[in-house]
C-alpha cells in the first residue's frame, strides 16, 4: 500500500505508482526554454538511477531495455529538477541536453514537431521545426 | 495497421496509438507560460471531442468515465494547439485555462507542486507553489 490519498497527495514521501508493466510516465522539458522535448517511460531501476546520478535513464518499451539517454547520440540529459504530480503516477524532468541539444531520433530537437489542426481529426501539419540531424535508424 | 514507421514518424496522417486499455497519454501545458499543468489520459472518444470542440476532454481512469475538464470546477481548458510526437503515442495540449486558472484538484495551479531532491529517492519537498483553492474531495 502506498499510503492514504492525503499522504500521497500532500505528504513528503516519494512513493511512485508504477503501472501493471512496472512503468511510470516521464515528461521531459528543456530546463532553459520550457519546451516539451519528449514523453517516455521509466521502470523502478531507471527512476532510481535518474535520482541517483542526475542524468535521465528511461525504459525503452520498443527495445525492452534500460536506456541511458544520450549514451550513443551524445544527447545526455542532465536533470536540473525532478518533480512528481499529485497522485505520483508521473514524473517531470527539467533537463539540460548535451551534444547538439536535441532529443528525437527523427532528428528534431523535440519529438513534438507536428500539430493536429482543430476540427481535422486525421491530419497532421508541420510546426516549422527544423532537423538538427538526419533520421537515425 | 497504423502504417510504416516512415509514415507514422514523418507523414501527415494522424493515426494515434492507443495502449491496450484504449488510452493515449496527454500532456497539458499552459499556452501562455509553458508550465506543465497535468498529465492525463484520453480514449478515442475524448481525443475526438477535444479535436472537434477545441476544449480538453480526458478519460478519468479513477472514475472510469469521459471527463470534460472544468465542467464542475470551471477550469475549462481551451486548446490553443494540439501536437503529437514522433511515434504518435502521446499528445501535447497547449491550453488556456478558464476559471481560477488552475488545474489540480488538490488546489494548485499545476499538479507538479513537489520535487524529488537529487540523491534522495524517497523524499519530496515543496516547490513553493501556493494553493488557488482548497482541496476538492
Amino acid at each position: 500500500p502506498r499510503g492514504t490519498a492525503q499522504e500521497i497527495e500532500e505528504g513528503t514521501t516519494f512513493s511512485p505508482k508504477f503501472d501493471r508493466d512496472g512503468l511510470i510516465t516521464a515528461v521531459t522539458t528543456d530546463a532553459k526554454t520550457g519546451e516539451l522535448l519528449m514523453v517516455a517511460w521509466m521502470n523502478a531501476e531507471a527512476l532510481a538511477r535518474t535520482v541517483e546520478t542526475g542524468e535521465a535513464w528511461y525504459w525503452s518499451r520498443s527495445r525492452n531495455e534500460l536506456w541511458h539517454k544520450g549514451e550513443t547520440s551524445g544527447q545526455v540529459q542532465t536533470v536540473i529538477e525532478l518533480r512528481t504530480d499529485c497522485d505520483q503516477d508521473t514524473v517531470w524532468l527539467k533537463v539540460d541536453v548535451a551534444g547538439d541539444g536535441g532529443c528525437c531520433h527523427v532528428g528534431y530537437r523535440s519529438c513534438f514537431y507536428r500539430r493536429v489542426p482543430k476540427g481535422e481529426p486525421a491530419k497532421l501539419e508541420a510546426t516549422g521545426a527544423t532537423k538538427l540531424h538526419s533520421h537515425e535508424h
